[in-house]
């Protein structure tokens, strides 16, 4: 159950510009979501020993992890469904300003927030199914934003090198708002050989740890980047100090991380664990349930659209690096001396990477040293 | 791409008491949907051959049915996602009125939109994944409403024998209606041995057609429902014919029909084809994509709310049949001689069924004779 998708109300748009806007007074209220996510988990940690009959039995340890596993024999299955959150609303907001749907990259975003989790727990991503449900059959008079939709979901499937097994496309006046849409994917992956199973149960002090950069803010953080817009004279039309609209750069897409992973285990790499950075930022590094402390010593600059986000909502670094990727959006954990090579495997699929620190034994936090934050274990439930 | 959950804008509410209400009128608009699913399915048959690098093929010939098929070699995979509908707001409206929730019976629902679909093609559900995506932190805070979803999504993959592997409880304002939810299950089945596989390929002329009775109106139809209740007088409090109220006849849970095919499988009886009676009612036993005549000669009584709507909406019997279920909800294909065997198989399992009929060479259509009605193939996509 992923609890980084969470928006809600706030009543931060009626801030005065210039004032401090925190990720949580823009409205992500995990203390009323969280009852249901125990309530839901609880009932379905039951629901494993079901699987016996049927010669497949459930691989326990990964109910906390990213993605659920089964053991069919000879490979593992893993499974996941997740969904884009709001990011369309901006793609939405933007079209008459910018003249574009966006919804290519949209698109991009809905399937990496599936892939780049399924991936972490060692699978190979085999099928997507859509899930696009819009509020009224007017969404389907827009030729050009469907037509953006389909193209950029068959990229982002050919880029991958799975298969788009199909979808739901209903229309569901009185559940989903007018003109709006919900789209979330849902991924089947296989792990084979099974030695390709990544659930931690080897990270150890010492192992490396690879960061591997974010295009911008992804698909996290878009509660707090709407209510900043809400406020902005200018909205998604201002310019950044690069020059480009503000919107436009939250639509930059999501990066899919699968081929880097599927480069790291054909070159045999012993990944000891992985994590998908997205809701609460960096403190995603400490995902592992062991009790580690991750030393980083080597941040990476910023991408101009979160600088922007964290300098207009005076965030401070503690809260900016609790919430968002800030140039991060996925972290490999390798053995001491594997560091070099996974970022090499990383760069040669186009994605930049680098060593960035190192696992320690010590409490649960992430220190990232150039910064001096420290990122504490703490009560949210990271793990789901 | 499923084509039954499609709701709409309708004007029908507006309509006088006691005049014709069509499935169409009630605001079902095909034509405006199928140009995105046309697009989306094309795109999304080019992506099947990625997968043979990953010593997995695709079975194209699943690509017209109702879940996605994949060869991994001893076995093949299926997979699909659905969505509820607009259901839950038949709940939501009678929430008061009735003094429960209905959500056990609403959980129920979304796990069969899934599992009833994937088990047509002969695979054994594994694992399902709960999406439930509300509008506002609100949906939260009823805790009655949450207990009863979890239970009911519990106490079905309990029946089912389906392991509960995880969801997305994302809370999506501006996405989906405040107070709402949208409801959807990801499912992932095994077909092993491979045998099992049911695409239909040797469906024949003398082949028996056994029917399995559905509890009521299940999961499709609702934006009829909705709109009918809306023009009368007590709405969802209306009693029907035998005492109990419009609104809670609606929200009898769907049959879980796995059990039975299940059984059928392990009997060794020769499933030739198997269909979900969904959207467009008995139009759904022609689903299969060959050209037969399906002549139904035995038809089961009709649930009283069913035939409730039916009378107070003036639908003519080629129009109820044609979108309504009216009492059977699942359709078996066996050899000639088989048919005793699957109705006993269905019957252990507690669900009624009978030998409904025989295909035979002849135009594509459904002969209902005991009604003198004829569905002929016609534009709308069923295959879908």
């Amino acid at each position: 159950m992923a609890d980084e998708k969470q928006d809600g109300k706030g009543g931060a748009g009626s801030q005065p510009a210039g004032e401090r806007l925190t990720y949580e007074d823009a409205g992500v209220d995990y203390d009323r979501i969280d009852p249901l996510k125990v309530l839901a988990q609880r009932a379905a940690r039951t629901t494993g020993a079901s699987l016996n009959g049927a010669g497949v039995r459930e691989v326990a340890a990964s109910r906390g992890e990213s993605a659920y596993v089964m053991d069919i024999g000879d490979a593992y299955l893993a499974s996941i469904t997740e969904c884009l959150g709001t990011k369309a609303l901006v793609a939405d907001a933007l079209r008459d300003a910018s003249g574009r749907t966006w919804y290519d990259h949209i698109a991009q975003d809905t399937i990496a927030t599936a892939v780049n989790d399924i991936v972490t727990v060692g699978a190979r991503p085999l099928s997507i199914h859509a899930y696009w449900a819009a509020g009224s059959s007017d969404w389907f008079d827009d030729v050009e934003r469907m037509n953006d939709l389909v193209a950029g979901w068959k990229a982002a499937c050919d880029v991958l090198g799975v298969a788009w097994g199909g979808g739901e496309t209903p229309c569901l006046t009185g559940v989903v708002e007018e003109g709006a849409i919900d789209l979330a994917a849902s991924c089947v992956g296989i792990i084979r050989p099974k030695s390709r199973l990544t659930l931690g149960e080897d990270l150890a002090a010492g192992d490396a740890i690879v960061l591997l950069e974010s295009s911008g803010i992804h698909a996290n953080g878009l509660t707090l980047a709407r209510k900043l817009a809400e406020r902005l004279p200018e909205g998604y039309a201002t310019s950044l100090p690069g020059g480009r609209m503000y919107g436009e750069a939250l639509l930059d897409p999501t990066v899919l991380y699968p081929p880097v992973t599927e480069a790291v285990f054909q070159t045999g790499i012993d990944l000891r664990y992985v994590a998908n950075i997205t809701g609460h930022g960096w403190r995603k590094v400490m995902r592992h349930p062991g009790s580690f402390t991750y030393r980083i010593t080597d941040v990476p600059s910023v991408p101009d659209v979160l600088e922007f986000m964290v300098d207009e909502t005076r965030q401070t670094p503690e809260e900016a690096y609790g919430s968002l990727n800030m140039g991060a959006g996925f972290a490999l954990f390798v053995r001491p001396d594997d560091g070099d090579a996974a970022v090499a495997c990383a760069e040669a699929k186009g994605v930049r990477a680098w060593v960035a620190g190192v696992v320690e034994d010590g409490p649960r936090q992430v220190v990232i040293e150039p910064l001096d934050v420290t990122l504490a274990g703490e009560r949210l439930a990271l793990r789901d």
